[in-house]
């Protein structure tokens, strides 16, 4: 089990680009095998800040969506819209018990 | 739709106790009605904290989710064993877009 939330904090003027370069990674990555999670989430008291909830059943699985041109794309893509660096934090998934399923 | 995440520290005596009786809270609230998310993840690098990741198809749905037996034995069983009281902070789900499921 593999589960981040990537927390990005997007410059005011990006907004709009970013939640549509992110929808079209959402879509895309919801199709990988191993996914789990590919919610993205904004905070309401500052629009401005997001975070990507991503659980992949292995860390395999979480390794080969970053080799996928959809999240290749949308790296590049994102990256000068950053206020500053997204920053991925790791946590243990402990339900549900997606190894028992 | 309602999303919010429940900050939870536990006292290190009673993690494994909090585990027990969240699991339980957790099987029982996705079966409710209109209950889209109901995550439970801990630290890695500070095992005593967890966070409960809840969504709800509605407003109402998540109040609900208050009313029932389930909830209302978790958060007593839970309460004496936090270091200090919970905190739920709200987000937007902005995908999957439910609302279109």
């Amino acid at each position: 089990m593999s589960l981040t939330m990537v927390h990005v904090h997007v410059k005011s003027g990006f907004m709009k680009d970013f939640i549509e370069a992110t929808k079209v990674n959402h879509e895309n990555s919801i199709q990988e095998p191993g996914n789990l999670r590919f919610d993205v989430i904004q905070d309401p008291t500052d629009e401005c800040k997001f975070i990507l909830y991503e659980a992949y059943i292995s860390d395999e699985a979480a390794s080969a969506h970053k080799e996928t041109s959809h999240y290749k794309v949308w790296r590049d893509t994102v990256a000068p819209w950053m206020e500053n660096p997204r920053q991925g934090v790791k946590y243990k998934m402990l339900c549900p018990d997606f190894k028992k399923a």
